[in-house]
């Protein structure tokens, strides 16, 4: 470990050294309507085109050739030999002069050179009769085969998540289950001796956890799979009991928070190393976030986390998400980036490291604003503090990264 | 029924009429960890103060009031009486002259006025020296009970969703489980004598159906639960009878597909009627989207789609989602909208009806930009093109709906 991942790495150095860790995890196999917002294990490509025949676009007439009148000109009358409803796989022929009555989606005959839409349309009997204009084109009203995607046409690449409207089109060219990247598993658990679970009493002098509920849904969020190994003192053999007793073949992330602080009660890297735990970083030039560590469990990656909840959601959506994210198959998994208007002075406590704020995105006729959130007001973004500054200006153009992937995909 | 209804409702109105029978479903409780994007059944007060008592900021020491020296001037020496770790539920009250090892998130004792950082204090023995500085000042590095969040303060609003950080707050006051409004049931069947499942074969003339796949996404992004009746011919016995089997008592939601258009085979209006359906509005002055139809079958709305997919995903974001979300009693819960600037011209084939165009919005430098998607691309927005107008030009401020509610809270 060389001396600036000793003394601390800077956000983006961290983001590089976690994600050079992720590699893509096998493949399952899952129902097409199960499989928003998950990777495909590979691209994928039509099976079929799409549409798969030529179908009309309108209930109306298919006209064949037009047989021609004595003086060489085509004639607008047509022999109506058949009906074509949607879904009729009957496979007609049509000599000139001969139409067939045939819906919106239906097969277009051989032979047929337009639909003409039924309002358009004179009938008498087993006759149709249709402008004149219709007889000199081709094509008109034909969604034909292959013309929306064609076979092999790429429908969602490999790392891009897949959205329903991609389902539209994967049904369409034949897909009923896809090949996914699975889901990571994310194995937790958090020390504090002061902490109880709020399904109990508490005390004066404990707190009630909430880390556990936060990891549960962010984890959840991101697309993993979370499992709650529960609560530890703050005490080294408790920590690296926990710490051997996870089953590494099973958990491809680990994730403690609290112990980290420079106290006298840290001790996570201690646990963490006794155990056989390779630290990849040990501090983060970020607040919060600072004590932060990375490493490698065998070969499950081990973030230790702060205790305090909102660093937890913080370093989730810089660090912990798009580690998530990329063992998943995604390509692009840090924090969408904007530069907003900062609506409100923002000042901090102090000069020093660079620090990111919780705030809110907001639009204001076209334009991205954003002001620091309330107490007890969830962020959709965290504003970017540069290091040493100490006060933000209203009216100034801040960067902002973006919270839970809800715009991700607008960066 | 009214003429307009009659003839035809704007997007406005529709969301107006459909908002008009949502009222939210009853109450369950679930597991906090379970509640991220569930709406509270009532508003969520702090069941006790937060912080729930006095605790200490950092690990150091908590001096009580200085005993005075022979001239009056208070000691800087503390003789240490015990040792608080976080967590230690002791209590315990300091005399003058005596202090406290405490470490951060230790409960204060009676008596103490500040807490001074270990690293200002010079320790030799049972004694503790601290700077001066500290002996004039009262309450540094101490929380106090309360500061965060008062008792009886309200956590999450009825008719806001649940996020990751109201769990921490939520936690932090006691909440283990939450009453919130239950998920929405939507049953829907998907009519088409062309479709077939993409699990079998296709021939000519058929279609593989997209729609089960696609709602079946679109309802559990929205946080309803989804229930797939399967396909239905387009026959209207064949309607009537899989409307007639609902049990309206399990299904808060009915969304057909398909069926809707002028054509012969069109005919879920006629079931929907024949059945005692009460139509609500019967098409709506939009495209895609003309074809729909609104009503109440006993208890459970209705609601007749067209069946392209675009088009269900269309509607299904300007009026299934609002009208799932309200039923779970969201306040907000039309599409989040913006202007933006479009990138790119965008030429309707016609002049009419107000049309909305799937549309990828981005931020370039604090500006919203938007542009229409291209072919297999996932829409997040929807560019609004006003009636009357076929050309939108590039650089034109337009109107966006947002997609999915990725942005809703953006809004």
């Amino acid at each position: 470990m060389d001396k600036d991942r000793e003394q601390g790495v800077d956000l983006k150095t961290a983001q590089r050294l976690i994600l050079g860790e992720c590699a893509a995890l096998s493949e399952e196999t899952i129902p097409l309507g199960e499989c928003v917002d998950r990777f495909p294990a590979r691209s994928l490509p039509a099976l079929a085109p799409l549409p798969g025949f030529d179908q009309s676009l309108r209930d109306g007439y298919g006209i064949g050739r037009a047989k021609e009148d004595g003086e060489g000109k085509p004639k607008a009358c047509f022999r109506v030999v058949a009906e074509v409803a949607a879904g009729d796989t009957r496979k007609f022929r049509l000599h000139p002069g001969e139409a067939v009555r045939i819906m919106t989606g239906g097969l277009v005959p051989t032979g047929c050179r337009g639909v003409v839409p039924q309002e358009y349309c004179q009938v008498a009997g087993s006759e149709v009769e249709v402008p004149v204009r219709f007889l000199t084109e081709d094509g008109f009203f034909i969604h034909s085969r292959g013309s929306n995607i064609a076979r092999g046409r790429v429908i969602v690449s490999r790392g891009t998540p897949v959205r329903p409207e991609h389902q539209i089109d994967l049904a369409g060219v034949g897909y009923h289950a896809l090949p996914v990247v699975k889901r990571p598993r994310v194995h937790f658990f958090c020390t504090g001796s002061e902490l109880v679970d709020p399904a109990g009493g508490r005390a004066d002098g404990q707190k009630f956890s909430a880390n556990p509920y936060l990891l549960q849904s962010l984890i959840r969020l991101a697309g993993a799979i979370p499992q709650d190994l529960g609560m530890v003192e703050d005490d080294l053999d408790g920590v690296c009991q926990i710490l051997g007793r996870i089953d590494q073949s099973a958990a491809d992330v680990i994730i403690s928070t609290g112990g980290m602080g420079p106290g006298k009660y840290d001790l996570i890297e201690e646990a963490f190393s006794r155990i056989g735990g390779q630290v990849i970083y040990r501090s983060l030039k970020l607040r919060p976030g600072k004590s932060t560590i990375f490493g490698l469990l065998g070969k499950s990656l081990f973030f230790g986390m702060p205790g305090p909840p909102p660093a937890v959601h913080l370093l989730f959506n810089e660090l912990l998400r798009p580690a998530l994210l990329r063992l998943q198959g995604a390509k692009r998994c840090t924090p969408g980036q904007s530069k907003a208007c900062l609506t409100e002075e923002l000042l901090l406590r102090k000069r020093g490291l660079p620090r990111l704020k919780s705030g809110r995105l907001f639009f204001d006729n076209g334009m991205c604003m954003v002001r620091p959130t309330r107490q007890i007001e969830s962020a959709n973004c965290y504003i970017s503090c540069p290091a040493g500054r100490r006060l933000l200006r209203s009216g100034e153009m801040v960067r902002i990264h973006l919270v839970d992937g809800g715009l991700a995909s607008f960066s």
